[in-house]
């Protein structure tokens, strides 16, 4: 049985003030709970339902854990139909987040608001082999459990940074390519082996403080009426067109 | 001032039953309104704020509209922030919707179920240009309020036709495109001038007896560890891929 300071202490976690105050996020579903085991993040503990399954028990096996019931589960879980485990995570150290040397070219999220989206684009930029995302300070959080559920366990193989993307670009040397009305068609751009590439906000695009630092202006081609693509959209087209050319 | 009867007929076409009965769907927003008013579709009554767009009103002339307060508007609205406006659309009538002779390759869907994927999806082959969308009976609503406004206004340019698949492939001659797991990297498939290509459900993929009907299984290659993309990114790719060639 669940007591009810444990509950509402989980339940604190869906907020962002807590999971800052508390260095831990919430991961649901067995599956995407599996992929945080196996990945460098550290799982705290699980809440699992009798009928979760032996695989997750025996990965679990040095990780707090315990068994409740369906119904004790939708009290502390995010989703309107909870899933089969619940599990919290700590919330990497700066420190732990540093870059890595850039591989490839690297993406930038300036300002991306939806979680969905944010979601979408992690699980889609894993998905072309990216290992690493850096996000303006004002990008939604990344362990917003809305954004964690859209990555679908994505979020544990993938470097997440947060930082002053103007103080960043200043540093930077590499070329790089942003997702402007105007530029170069991304099917004849020439992706170098090293560079970054920005995407920015679903209403405004990237800010122009930002944009002046874009040396490769690309533009998706537009072959009908739409006055502009979701930006998660977007992101796949410009993360298979890197990829394409490799 | 809206009666209460009126506030309830606006309302029961939030549920599909009653935009079945009464033939009529909803779009919100002075953009969405503005392009569904240019469309073949039959606007048939506009509620806006006293702060609309002189645009707006200046092309509705001939529709039959109402000044509401906020307040009023979000008494009939399906969005928790309403915006300016608030139209009864015509659900055309299937005669309106058959098939036009295709142009390049056609998307089918067989059995998409979210309402965001849909709408993504719509207003992603409508920027490459795409002039009709081919969905099995199964698949989401089109009138559904949360695809028409993840469409943004792109629904009031394509044309949707619901049909049995499996009759409707038995009888096709053109090259099946479909995305499979283990079919020819999309980078390197030509696609022939007519065709069509199929896209799966978001859990379970095409079922297997459309499967049976693909001549060219295409996959999006996978350059990291992610399961699955996806579906409105896959439909995304496919449709640049297809444009990229032309």
């Amino acid at each position: 049985m669940l007591s009810k300071s444990r509950i509402s202490f989980i339940k604190s976690l869906h907020q962002k003030k807590f999971r800052n105050e508390h260095g831990l996020f919430i991961v649901e579903g067995i599956k995407s709970v599996t992929e945080f085991i196996r990945s460098d993040y550290e799982v705290q503990f699980i809440f699992h339902t009798p009928h979760t399954s032996p695989n997750l028990l025996n990965l679990s096996r040095n990780i707090k854990a315990e068994e409740v019931s369906l119904s004790e589960l939708e009290k502390i879980s995010t989703l309107t139909s909870p899933k089969d485990a619940l599990a919290l995570v700590k919330i990497p150290d700066d420190g732990e987040r540093q870059l890595s040397e850039q591989d490839s070219v690297s993406l930038i999220l300036d300002g991306i608001q939806d979680p969905g989206n944010m979601g979408t684009i992690i699980r889609t930029a894993e998905w072309f082999g990216f290992k690493q995302l850096i996000c303006s300070l004002d990008t939604v959080e990344v362990y917003n459990p809305k954004v964690v559920q859209a990555t679908m366990g994505s979020l544990s193989r993938i470097k997440i940074l947060y930082t002053d993307l103007e103080s960043f670009l200043s540093k930077n040397q590499a070329p790089v390519y942003g997702t402007l009305l105007n530029g170069r068609s991304i099917y004849k751009t020439d992706f170098l082996a090293k560079g970054l590439l920005i995407l920015g906000n679903e209403g405004n695009g990237i800010r122009p403080e930002i944009q002046k630092y874009i040396t490769h202006p690309v533009t998706i081609p537009r072959f009908g009426e739409a006055e502009s693509l979701n930006v998660a959209i977007a992101a796949a087209i410009c993360c298979s067109e890197i990829r394409r050319r490799e």
